[in-house]
């Protein structure tokens, strides 16, 4: 059993790599889908997840007087809902986890591969306003505050930086083409299998 | 023609996978041999050379007053040497290039493929005390200390950050192995170049 975790820049195509690469491996795949999960799990709304999905809140925000002393801010029980439901995943199949900090939460697990994909600014772009419906005037913007926010998130959430190349196991610029992409991802992963044999 | 510009972590195995890299494609391999090259085409002496290698002066001595108005310091003209020989390199021949800004020096050429390697701390560490008889009980500080300079020096020069993911095509944690990284490397290299056809 292995997960295979992908942290992706916004509009490197790191979705759809994932989805590709788990259908050639065979295995489920995570990424929007584990809010859902988490969502019924936990009894918060979905709606809160879509919220708070990737996003650091602020620096008050995550500090909420209820009282009895200080409770754990909506943004904070998002991000604990998204751990226990990553780390059930992990325990009971192999799959492939998009984003939210799963290599961070999955740091004890001997199995878990640590991907994260780039891409040229101008491939995010193109992406961002092709499947994304970003106006194209506002797009670079946008993937720059995108990363600027998951960035934020990741590294409030873990002990680590998002986007070094010392957080991952590989990283790969996606401008050599998606389907290329998920061939040197699974070059990657076969190569380290059979080393564990 | 292509080239193949390898930035690592100190101990991480850079030069032995860049070397086995060059030797699997049958291309040279410039490490340390660029600066007895730049030294020789420069006229610099081959002690300045290694004295100043891929570390970055003081902030003062950039700035040498000469009389005339300001001077470059001995530290630009090593780099500056370095920069024209990795030119006239990728002008006349494929190869693997190791560490110095390469990948920044070449960042107009388009058959440049930009590598980075990243290894366990754990592995580092042994690497240096095997191979660069680095005493054991300080191993973690100089490898620390080491990578500093590596990132001062390519972040001085250069207009991207050393060790991030979207300054490389491509970025390996060499723990899987020397010869299964430069599998994973070759990989890519075959896709990339295939692509172009």
């Amino acid at each position: 059993m292995f997960v295979i975790t992908i942290g992706r820049e916004y509009g490197s195509g790191g979705r759809f790599i994932a989805r590709k690469l788990a259908q050639e491996l065979n295995i489920p795949f995570y990424d929007n889908e584990l809010l859902a999960k988490a969502s019924q799990e936990s009894g918060i709304s979905p709606t809160v997840f879509a919220n708070y999905d990737e996003k650091k809140e602020g620096f008050f925000s995550g500090i909420i007087p209820n009282g009895l002393g200080f409770d754990l801010s909506l943004g904070q029980k998002v991000f604990l809902a998204q751990f226990e439901t990553i780390k059930k995943l992990a325990l009971s199949q192999s799959c492939v986890i998009v984003g939210r900090c799963a290599d961070y939460v999955l740091r004890e697990n001997k199995n878990v591969i640590n991907v994260f994909i780039t891409a040229s600014i101008e491939d995010c772009i193109a992406r961002a306003v092709k499947y994304y419906n970003v106006p194209e005037a506002k797009a670079k913007d946008i993937v720059t505050k995108m990363n600027k926010n998951r960035a934020a998130y990741y590294n409030f959430y873990s002990d680590r930086k998002w986007g070094r190349a010392d957080t991952y196991d590989l990283c790969v610029n996606s401008s050599i083409g998606i389907d290329e992409t998920v061939d040197v991802i699974k070059k990657y992963v076969e190569t380290r299998l059979n080393n564990q044999k």
